[in-house]
């Protein structure tokens, strides 16, 4: 298994990007699937190799796994900043599939993240729903509009929020709130987990009935444990489990 | 020669941070200068060792390089955005300095870089005169404010602008203009270059006449050439050459 | 936490080597212990970092992690071929200690690798008891004379055992045999584990007898399990945890 | 321009590798030459990118331009050690051409290096005249059975020497020496400098005359320097220079 690290130009940020890949051997990339894996607030585009066990998990299967970079701009073309939206969702994948040869990839994209990029994955995954086959969130913000009026944690993000949205209000039920995103049978599968003690988890529960109201499949545990990495590693792990069980991943020979 | 390459998470900007740096031999890091060397608009923390010969020019001298990243950020607390100037000025000195076991470094800091970071340099080599004995400025945007009231580059810097400063009209006289820092005999040594053909040849020369007004010493030199990193490579060369006259920066043994 | 990649030059090697560290907050660098940690046969000095969540167990604690590679060397100065052992052990050390302001690190220095990383581990920590607080070898080849008789693994690794030791059967009873290096009870503290499953078990009982022979104390744990990273990824932060519990490692405020 | 740094593991090798990559765009890598540029004695995959202005001077071109690691191997199949002509001329080319989607490459392909670099592209470009359009060589060790007998230089090198080749006697007149490598008028074109002061100035002029002799079209220039990076650098730089102007490099738009 091979880590490849990308410093490249970004033209919708208009400022250089490190990129963290994942890759499959030479011989299988063509028919390889691949998964945007986003980060959360804290982090960057190489916690989770280095706070998981991703390139274990990963190497069991024919896939380019990529992992951007998106400060705390939960992926968003931001009102006062950058548009890390458009990098992470549109630039980056144009630029990646290109070099890599995966122009043939169709729709075998996969995206998913924690917390924060729980957040960002679910929303470029149900805006754009026909270019991914799943989508993941683990320990997402997925009522990030409620979690904005919660909460000390949440002054934290105020400023992150006014630079992203103009204003935390300003989220609620616009194309940035996941809560009010359109859901379809025929969209990307979904798989959601969330710890039971994460101060996260009623917004997780809150997505989860919006989906089962919509009758939209959708994998959905809780699980003890808060907002840990401990979590994401196992949670990261059973995702790419469930998806080679739905023959949305093949496996490499060992 | 080494390079090491830091990734770490700075409290100031609430996100993880790349930092490169040029180490000298460890048995002379103790009596080490340290030059702090910052990059312009487009690039990042790789760019002055991927574009000039830098680590041919650095390995001549007892010097550590510390290569920041500050993205569109001119250096600055931004008004909506993120604590830059904090972070390369202050979070990041204490942390490397105490790491590399510079504690002792007293006041054998330099400052430099090119564009953006010309003015970086300034900026922060200015604000805090006792803790530099060199500032070195190469195609620096030193006059700031007049720079984005000009031209159509200024376009695409308008909103860096507006997150840094609030607008563009805030930066004159402020803290955040160059031309209206205070200057004193006694404050770190001056470097200033500029090509022929560069458009912020005039803001270069607008701060050389505030110099010589207050007899403060410079070395001022304009050449043939724009904007451009060949004259960035020999800019930093020369600088750190003039160093060693000056007997700021002491021989390594060849 | 912070992760920093050196790009250096080993004169014992005579050719540029890649080391990875992992570091404390620099504020309490002065006081951290320091752990060697060495890879596998097939790894390097990233492998650590990427297939564990080593980053996740060693931020608990005040501790240096430095992770060099060491090729195919079983760590020792080659027949035919570099001085590895004389760089991880003597020049390596030497140059990050001096570096990362640790010259008072007296001896809270550790030694810890898996397969071929857990030989070198132990061989460098009984050849210098002085130097380190404890070994850790997680199935480690620690009858390395008896392992090259045996199996088909052996005949991949005769080419290497040629180049470091001339041959195979020079190895047994050499300062280069585990099992022939003089044991103390003032010695570093020992820990030791191996995967019922795996093949290098013999060897792992042949040392624990060895040690209980000598009267010298040995933590000593066999487990359920192969030669696989999930079990090394559990030894590391059981050894880490021993550690703090002997009052060796001193855990960071979290 | 993108630089991408592959951590990868080479079969042949039996042990991780990391490769440096520069990209031209994605839009225009599937009509891009490639060029393999091999690194001296004392170096790594990095250097060439820290010690020139490389990263400019391909940035002109629609090049991809690979650096791999070549230890002190002199790009041999070594008698004692390990297989790095096979990673660097075979392994390595069909993985990255596999991967950048560079399969359409045909003979877009070109190879050059410094000192033993020079050595080595001047082997491998000569022993498969098919698959490459240039070779260059900087201050090769052209001649380096002549150099195994010579000079205080050559003494730190014979155990490298034993370990590639046997014996420094063992190169004259086999595939391994570049003197006696077959010559053909339809073979790479040829490009060949060293500096006056240099102490393999000798070895390259008897290359020289074997072109001469041949009649194989040759570019062979002398100039005042030694074994120096700045020299390497213009090197380089007119090297590709070159290639444009006989029509083997296309330029990007700028």
């Amino acid at each position: 298994m091979t880590v490849a690290s990308f410093q490249m130009f970004s033209e919708a940020l208009g400022t250089p990007q490190s990129v963290n890949v994942i890759l499959p051997p030479p011989e299988r990339i063509a028919e390889a699937s691949i998964l945007y894996l986003l980060h959360g607030l804290l982090d960057d585009q190489t916690t989770w190799l280095h706070r998981t066990r991703l390139l274990e998990h990963a190497q069991q299967y024919n896939l380019v796994v990529v992992m951007p970079f998106g400060q705390r701009s939960f992926y968003t073309d931001q009102k006062t900043g950058y548009a890390w939206r458009t990098w992470v969702a549109k630039e980056l994948p144009e630029k990646m599939e290109t070099w890599l040869n995966l122009r043939g990839v169709g729709s075998r994209r996969h995206i998913a993240g924690l917390s924060m990029g729980g957040y960002g994955a679910m929303k470029l995954g149900l805006s754009e729903p026909q270019r991914f086959q799943s989508i993941g969130a683990f320990s997402g913000v997925l009522d990030l509009a409620g979690a904005a009026q919660r909460s000390e944690r949440s002054d934290a993000i105020v400023p992150d929020l006014i630079a992203s949205f103009g204003s935390p209000e300003a989220i609620a039920g616009s194309g940035d709130d996941v809560l009010a995103l359109p859901l379809s049978v025929d969209g990307p599968r979904l798989f959601v987990t969330c710890g039971l003690e994460d101060s996260l988890l009623e917004g997780n529960r809150r997505f989860r009935d919006r989906v089962h109201q919509a009758e939209v499949p959708l994998v959905y545990e809780e699980m003890p444990g808060g907002h840990e990495w401990w979590l994401w590693d196992l949670n990261v792990e059973a995702y790419l489990a469930w998806l080679a069980e739905l023959g949305l991943l093949t496996r490499l020979d060992p």
